[in-house]
Order: C-alpha cells, then structure tokens, then sequence
C-alpha cells in the first residue's frame, strides 16, 4: 500500500488495444502509472519494420505511448496516422517514428524515452524486455507455430493452443521488474491472452515478480473469444489459462463486464471472424467485480490497416472510474 | 532599407543544399529570415511520396526547415535521417513526417507552419507554390524532359537546355509575393540552376515580384558546373543563364568564392561526374564580391541516399559572415 499522501505506483501489464483503454481511462486519476508492453509482435507494420530494419518491435509501445499522451492533438494523430498507399502503405507514423528514433540513439529505451517527452505522457512506457525474441506456441496436434503474427492470425479449425513459448529465452527489463516490485496495484488485461498477455508473463522473472509482488492483482476479462487463442473460452477459462503462467489464486479481483453488447452485433462478429462474446461463469464472490464496461462507440476499421481490429470494446472512461475506485479503496 | 532599429527582411530564394548552407549561416544573424523554396522536386524519396501519396513534394522543404532548426540536435537529426532498409529504404524521416502532417492537417502550409514549430526554425520557410505542378526542359536538340528527377540526373552527352518551364502553369503562394514585396534584401543561389533556382522563377509573378522589388539583390555563384544543367559554364554563363528568366543586370551583386578545391578533389570530380570547378570570368566592377566562401568539410555520401551530393561545397559560417556584412552595408 501507498504511503499516506503518496500516489499509488499502477502497473498495467499487455499490450495493444486492451492496454490502450486501461491507460486512456487510468491517466486522468491521480496515480503513478507504468505500462509493461509485449515486444513480441511480429505482423503489420510493426513486422516489416521488425524484419527489414532490425528493430525491437515499435507497435506495443506505440499505442501505449499515444494512450497515455496529453500533447496536442496534433500529435496523437500524428503517432496514430497510417499511410495508405505506396510503399508506405499500411505503416503507421508512430512506429517509423520510434524505429528513427531507436536507430538514431541507438536505443529503445531512448527512444520510448524521448517520445514520452515529445508525448507529454502522462505515466512510463516499459519495454518487457529488450531481448529480440520470438513468440512460439505448441498446438494440441503437436504443431509448432513460431512468431506471434502466425499465432495471432488462425484458420478457422486451427487445433488449440496448448501453451506458448520464447525463442530464445528472454531476460527480462530490469526497469520492469522494478516497478513491478514496487507496484501498490497490477492490473493484467483485458487482450488476447496469448499475444498481448502471455508474451510478458513468458520472459523470465516477470511472472515470479508478479506473483512475489505485494501489489493487488486484478485480471480484466476480454468481452470477445478470438480465432485460434480462446475459442469458446468462458470467463473463468480466461482466468485458469492465465493463472497457469502465474499461479493458481493469483488475482485479488477479476473485473468483468456485464453489459451485453447489442445482438446484431454479435451476430456480425460470429460471422465475420468466428468468434463470440465471452460467457461469464464466474463465480459471486468478493473478488469477482461486475459493472457495465461496455463501450458505447462503434471502431470503424481502417483500410490501410492490414490487420483486424476489436469493435466491441471496453470503455476507457467507465474502466477508469471503476479501476480507480477498487485502487481507492485499497490505499 | 529597413525602418532604424527594424531588423533587416532577407529572402532566401531556392532549394537543396545551397540553401540550406545559406540559411544555416544567416540563421545566427539578426535578420528577418524567409526562405522561398522550390516545389518541383520529383527525384528520390521525395518523388516517391509525390507519386504515391499525391502529396507536395517535401523535400526542399525539410532541408530549409532543418537549416532554420535551433531546436535540440535529436530533431535535427531525425529530420535528416535516412532509413536504409526495406520498403523504406531511401525515405527521409523528415519528408515522412511533413507527408504525414500534410495528410492529417490537409494542407502543406499547415504542415510547415507545425513543422517551424517543432524544429523552432528561426525564420519561416515558404513553398513557392501550392499547385502541383511538373518542371520541363527543353533541350536543344528539340527533345522535352518532362520531371525534375529526369532533367536532374542526365547522362553524359545529353543536348544542353534550351529553356525550362512548368506544366501546367503554377500560381504563386500568396505569402511568397508578400514577403518578396516587403525583402530589404534577396538572396538566389547557389543551387543548381534549372532544378533548384529556376523553378522558383517559373512560377507566375515571383520572376516579376523579384525584378520589381525595392531589395538589394544578390546571386551567389555555383561552385562547380553540373552535368546536363551547367556543363563548361563560367561564372558568368551562370548570371546570364539566370538574367533571362528575370532582367539584365537584376543583381545588385554577386557573390563568387576566390579559393580553389584541392587538385586532387576536382580531378576525382571531373573522373566521376563528369563536372569541373567553375571559372571565375566575372569582371572586377563593384557589384563582384569575392571571398574565400569554400568549406574544408568533407561530406561523404551517405550509401542509403540515393541521389548525389555534392562534396565541395561552401562553408555556411564564411558565407554568413560576408552576406551579413553585405546586408549591414546596406541597411
């Protein structure tokens, strides 16, 4: 717990949209906030610059960075512009700009350094690792996918993930750890378990840090079923994957929406991409937190964006405000 | 001539490198710095963004702006790095950034102004039009080189220009004509005649803006001759190629370097481009100032860049020092 007077030091642990909309709704509370972001992404624009230019990947840290901005406009729009055509087309500003960055000082952490000032960040954007590793998972059929952009992109009947892995092992950010250590609050999630959450869990010491840390835990369930990760995962199939990369008991609160989204809605993701909105078979207890967290805004997807983004989403204000008063009332 | 106590209006009219050595060196000055640069570039990374994105080229633009640059050396340098891998290999972070501002804000004017902001640029640096619009060249032997990438890069032996014009027509910025009107002084050159001086002059009423304006006028010579644009042209083959696309005798001065590269730098010149250093045949009248303008720098060529610089070059400090003390004569 916080010292009396002192602003509770927040971890929030992912990567992608999920981890966006915990910051967008956490940076307006008077808390010290630290984003630990995934650097194991592999597809879109991210990939190419990953591939072609020997970066560590920039997305993650990118959008982690934009959530927590309060610059100008100009400037999330800015790190969120994509091109659209040509050789550019599908790259986002953002990531070219930490990818110059990184070349010119020859760092990430600089970089995301650098890019904090530039982006008045209202908190700090944490690298897991700053190892070049590749995500790997092992199917149910033996079969081995290796780079996050395979695991995250499935066929509809891909057999199961049974569990994923580094290649190499990753050393951990020491920087992560730390604050980790000295955290008052982890939140985990929400986002695809094994893309944007298992990747941090899986470098070494960052899971141990989690489970040794006297900070309270709260995982926040996704509100959809992804293609090829949680397939017709309930609620508590979410928590029980993620505890075993953890521990068994881990959480001191699951946070759970419980506002169903419209039915036509769901009715075009089943169709469009085979997935469907997460059953809750949660238990009532003390540590498991219903509220309507449910956006009310409709994402319209990019063109230029190559890869397929969530349209029912989390709200960043009401996760904010209901986040905000599980930390209150346990400062 | 300015009001007692006013600083003095200078304008930069041009492009490329000569420009930037112009601005760096009056930029420490206490002037009232404009630079009016060319739109027609359509060579390189900027050509790519040209065809691709339909944007205004961009490059003449960045190289002014990070002349005009006190801002700290990070964005100095990020504005001027070179990626060298991949789809993105040859771009320019700079010229993706004023791309990606033109694209967010819809206007390159816009761009720019944010740009000055960024960059704290100490003077403004102004498109000499907004029209998109192609320099041509018509050569001697009748043939017409439509692109400034195509009248740029010529092989040896390819018929001299006869003349160059635009296609279409372009009108001038506004604020091109305005700052011209109120200049105490007009800087042209050096820079490669047809691509980065007269392009400027072709665009309607900025030719007549410059002769009719009440400003001192000065043409700062090129150091050496250019394959397919200036071959065997003398100091004075320069003036009178440009008096042509304004008035006879339109300069108040001219500014000629007195120093010769090393020997062994124009011959390497000469065996790789097929360029030489250009003779000073200007008479010794009052309105001929000579100095030792030339940098000892060397530049090297930078392997990702995939259009020539040149290596000898003038020293923007000398350059500063002996047109500040023109334009103090004057005022």
């Amino acid at each position: 717990m916080p010292k009396k007077g002192n602003k509770p030091n927040v971890v929030v642990i992912g990567g992608g949209t999920g981890t966006f909309v915990v910051l967008s709704g956490l940076k307006k509370y008077p808390v010290n906030l630290h984003a630990i972001v995934t650097m194991m992404d592999s597809g879109g624009s991210t990939g190419r610059l990953r591939d072609q230019l020997g970066v560590l990947p920039p997305g993650d840290l990118r959008q982690a960075l934009v959530a927590l901005s309060e610059s100008s406009q100009i400037w999330r729009d800015l790190f969120t512009y994509r091109f659209d055509n040509g050789d550019l087309s599908g790259h986002n500003f953002g990531n070219l700009f930490l990818t110059a960055l990184s070349k010119i000082t020859g760092s990430v952490t600089s970089a995301v350094s650098l890019a904090e000032s530039i982006l008045n960040a209202r908190g700090r954007v944490i690298p897991v690792t700053l190892d070049d590793v590749k995500l790997c998972a092992k199917l149910k059929n033996h079969t081995i996918l290796e780079g996050e952009a395979l695991i995250d992109v499935a066929e509809p009947g891909r057999s199961p993930i049974k569990y994923a892995f580094l290649k190499p092992e990753a050393s951990p950010n020491l920087t992560a750890i730390k604050v980790i250590e000295q955290a008052d609050f982890i939140i985990v999630g929400p986002g695809d378990i094994y893309t944007s959450i298992i990747p941090n869990l899986l470098v070494n010491d960052i899971g141990s840090a989690v489970v040794g840390s006297r900070a309270a835990k709260v995982y926040i369930t996704n509100l959809m079923t992804k293609l090829g990760q949680t397939e017709k995962f309930t609620a508590l199939d979410h928590v029980n994957t993620l505890e075993k990369y953890l521990k068994k008991g881990v959480f001191d609160y699951v946070l759970i929406n419980s506002v169903k989204p419209p039915k036509e809605l769901i009715t075009w993701y089943k169709k469009s991409s085979d997935t469907d909105f997460v059953k809750d078979d949660l238990k009532k207890t003390k540590k498991i937190l219903r509220a309507d967290l449910l956006s009310n805004t409709r994402y319209e997807q990019s063109l230029s964006d190559r890869i397929k983004r969530s349209l029912i989403r989390h709200d960043s204000e009401k996760l904010g405000k209901v986040l905000f008063n599980i930390i209150s009332s346990i400062s």
